[in-house]
């Protein structure tokens, strides 16, 4: 799995200028994964149209001509894989060494990966995380990108125990913030809450898909920062990214969750998003 | 200048596993610039004594013999090369997709540059630098390390007036704490002071450096926090990095201050360090 099926730059398999630019040196890009399954590549516009928006908040510009080149770089690239995991990352076009020496041009690029495999159990009976002992920093200027400065979710995978799907991340005011690489949901007296990212954390695509499917089922939703403590005392909890879907958590240290609990599955229910186990 | 003189991954020029690896992908390792002058790499055994205790500190480890190999390396790609900027760095190598599937070992890479050109008078008279309107992260995990996650200061570069050569960038609690690509020293009542940085910034190379010289010269040091209000009523201000040295700061925002300082210029004589110009 440590070489994806696939890879391209602008189109091309040349990685050169990919290895010596900003994204390696800087991390000064963005990304996002996406899932293809059974030859479909799943809610690919609104992907794409979030990389773009991400790519904006860093000053990286992509056209709408440059987003539908990478949309069909994405196709070719993917066309004999029916099933996989697909990361696009923009990064900023280089204009020589320095931080400064920065076009507003975006070179794309396409990894190409088998589709993770995980027990089946963890989508029908919920994963176990724990939390984190990174604390996440607060940066307003970069809060809710996806960007590729993505240390402290490595090092709080590095400290996490073994017996841990998942790491959660608190910020410095106590707040939960996020999984390591999934967003956060509680259900509190009812209320499907999910916490605040102005300071911290990155907008997943399936977190809005799940607060939108919320609403359309007639439950009632919250933005706002969730305490420690009142994660730990709500009912259901569980996780979700672009390739999962919703994981419950049936533990988080010594907190436990009779799972799944009856938001959560109602919400994976009407989300249908594959399994993959 | 955009596409280095030189490259080299583990020795050969090949770069494909670095274009999808954890360097790209997350911004996992670290990095030291050294400066290559009329033959002579500045400090090089020091420098390499840095990236291998950085990488420590995000779990990454190269032992004796590759950090031997990095040198050996780095001689072997700068020799056709006189005077020039040398950039090594350090990833983790890869395990397979996702945060967690990471090694402890380290993936070396050169980069090796033309050495940049200033005006003289940066040296002599100073630079016009800018406070930058991006606040620094708070973040004791990753503070010190110079490490590949450089977002806030291709944002600060960004945000920064034209004329300004450098940007000095504050925490949240309204301290001075860096430039963006230097460290930043203040004499205040004799004293030369540079900011604490275990709540964010890069301990680099020439910081220490300067540190000891001003010992060496009987000037009193000190490493604290630094309120702005302290910065803007010091004395004498300067900048460092391995590539350029001193640089004094003769303007910042609408502070002025008459360069060179008597502090600086002892500095700046005792350290000897080459003029880019």
């Amino acid at each position: 799995m440590s070489t994806p099926i696939a890879f391209s730059t602008n189109g091309n398999a040349a990685a050169f200028t990919v290895a010596t630019g900003r994204g390696f040196q800087y991390g000064d890009g963005v990304f996002r994964t996406v899932l293809k399954f059974d030859g479909r590549i799943i809610d690919f516009d609104a992907q794409l149209l979030r990389l773009r928006d991400d790519a904006a908040r860093l000053g990286i510009r992509i056209e709408e001509a440059g987003l539908a080149q990478l949309r069909d770089e994405v196709i070719l690239v993917t066309a004999a894989t029916e099933t996989g995991a697909i990361k696009l990352v923009l990064t900023r076009r280089d204009g020589g060494r320095g931080y400064r020496s920065a076009s507003g041009e975006a070179d794309r690029h396409i990894l190409l990966y088998a589709a993770p495999k995980y027990p089946s159990e963890y989508w029908s009976d919920g994963i176990v995380a724990a939390m984190s002992t990174i604390v996440i920093a607060q940066q307003p200027a970069l809060a809710g990108v996806k960007h590729l400065n993505r240390l402290e979710q490595v090092l709080a995978y590095q400290a996490a125990p073994a017996d841990a799907e998942e790491v959660i991340l608190c910020d410095v005011g106590g707040h939960v913030i996020c999984g390591g690489r999934s967003n956060l949901f509680c259900v509190i007296g009812g209320v499907l809450t999910t916490p605040d990212l102005s300071q911290a954390g990155v907008h997943g695509h399936m977190r809005d898909k799940v607060l939108r499917l919320a609403s359309e089922l007639g439950i009632r939703t919250r933005v706002a920062p969730i305490p420690r403590r009142h994660f730990a005392a709500a009912d259901e909890v569980f996780v979700t990214n672009s390739l999962i879907g919703i994981w419950p958590l049936k533990r988080v240290d010594s907190r436990s969750w009779r799972t799944p609990g009856e938001v959560t599955s109602r919400l994976a229910q009407a989300l249908a998003h594959p399994v993959l186990a």
